[in-house]
């Protein structure tokens, strides 16, 4: 089989079982964001997981490296980046396991019904603000901004979909957590593990990794700080590992 | 004067203008939960500072040390302590600056009005469990577990006594992070920043710093994480700036 690259597109080496995964440098491409969520989502075997807002399959294709989860299925609303997705799902030969849909967050519960995953992952758009964007239709700008989708549609069909004691994992900015963790309580998918990524020991955290349970009890578990760099701004070793190096 | 020490107490040095505190090892000394509050609230000069369940007055005793805030008062349920608080107060000749009050933090708003203060710290029962304890109403208990009042206690008097944009500082237990902002969201004063204590830089926090906001918008500032002990074990340069050592 030969996987048709488009103009513009590139393929880029995952460092996990040979996997490979087709970007457009001018559209969106993964960031560690999406690598250590992969790291930081248990899946525990046979479980079927959700990705919500899916980009080129990024958080798909890794947990099925790296887990031993049944099925994955990656949704997103941008046919183009779903479309690529569909490629290099194929290119590595995971049709079988890997399904990625065309569709809007907000339809999630209708498109795969209610109670219908055991995992839901999530690389939300990370800023709320919507206006004074330039070009607000444009791939990189729905990514980041919550111009099609807010933690509020989110958590309303994570809650619908997720089975009973079903497992929530996402990945945000710190400066939204007190937000985060009150919708979630909202929404009954209660904050159950919290750990901030910091890219210096000495320097405030610029992502958060979070899980939660749907309908689980009031107990959070902090973990230690996740350090990126050491005082040589080489890689650290836990960093290291997420990323196979 | 001549101070009055009562049969169990002892007079503790507290590193900082020559201040001492009277305590009872038997029944609660203050610990590095206080101590770190001191450090994370900001009071600017001329402001008003309210504790809330102040045991032997440690936080009005260092906040009136460390900054120029006008008045600072200590509100105690319990009668032992508060007057442990009051003969500390004097020892110091803080009289005219420090007031303790006696009194129950579910009365708070109607002991000192609406719209009172600009600060309140509170270091509170980190314990939402009250149920199978050996002796609910001893001095630990009731500074431990929510015997005498809950968050939700807390924060409906905090929102009614803060002056608009007044400050609530808080010290508490990380695995009710959750609860925490979630609450805080509800009653309005708006988590701002945060600050997560751990023991080693490696291990789980065992301590959460948390700055709310009266009416505040929604962005949460995270800090970097305090440590406090070095891979020798020996207090981090932060701590001993924190202790005055």
């Amino acid at each position: 089989m030969t996987t048709k690259i488009k103009s513009g597109e590139r393929l880029d080496d995952l460092q996990i079982r040979g996997y490979q995964i087709i970007q457009n440098p001018d559209k969106f491409c993964f960031g560690m964001d999406a690598v250590l969520l992969s790291g930081f989502a248990k899946v525990r075997p046979g479980e079927r997981v959700l990705d919500l807002g899916t980009g080129t399959g990024i958080l798909p294709l890794l947990l099925e490296a790296k887990t031993e989860g049944e099925y994955f299925c990656g949704l997103e609303i941008q046919e183009e980046s779903a479309d690529m997705a569909r490629r290099s799902v194929a290119h590595n030969g995971l049709s079988d396991k890997i399904d990625i849909v065309t569709g809007d967050i907000k339809e999630a519960s209708k498109i795969f019904g209610h109670v219908s995953f055991d995992i839901i992952t999530v690389n939300p758009p990370y800023m709320a603000d919507t206006h004074g964007l330039q070009n607000p239709e444009s791939a990189k700008a729905i990514a980041r901004h919550e111009v099609l989708c807010g933690l509020d549609d989110i958590l309303r069909q994570s809650a619908r979909i997720l089975k009973p004691k079903g497992r929530f994992f996402m990945v945000h900015r710190p400066f939204r957590l007190a937000e985060i963790f009150a919708k979630m309580t909202a929404y009954r998918i209660e904050p159950k593990r919290l750990r901030l990524v910091h890219p210096y020991v000495d320097k405030e955290p610029n992502m958060v990794l979070i899980e939660g349970l749907r309908d689980g009890n009031k107990q959070l578990n902090v973990e230690p700080p996740l350090i990126v760099f050491d005082g040589q701004g080489e890689y650290t070793k836990e960093l290291r590992e997420v990323y196979g190096l």
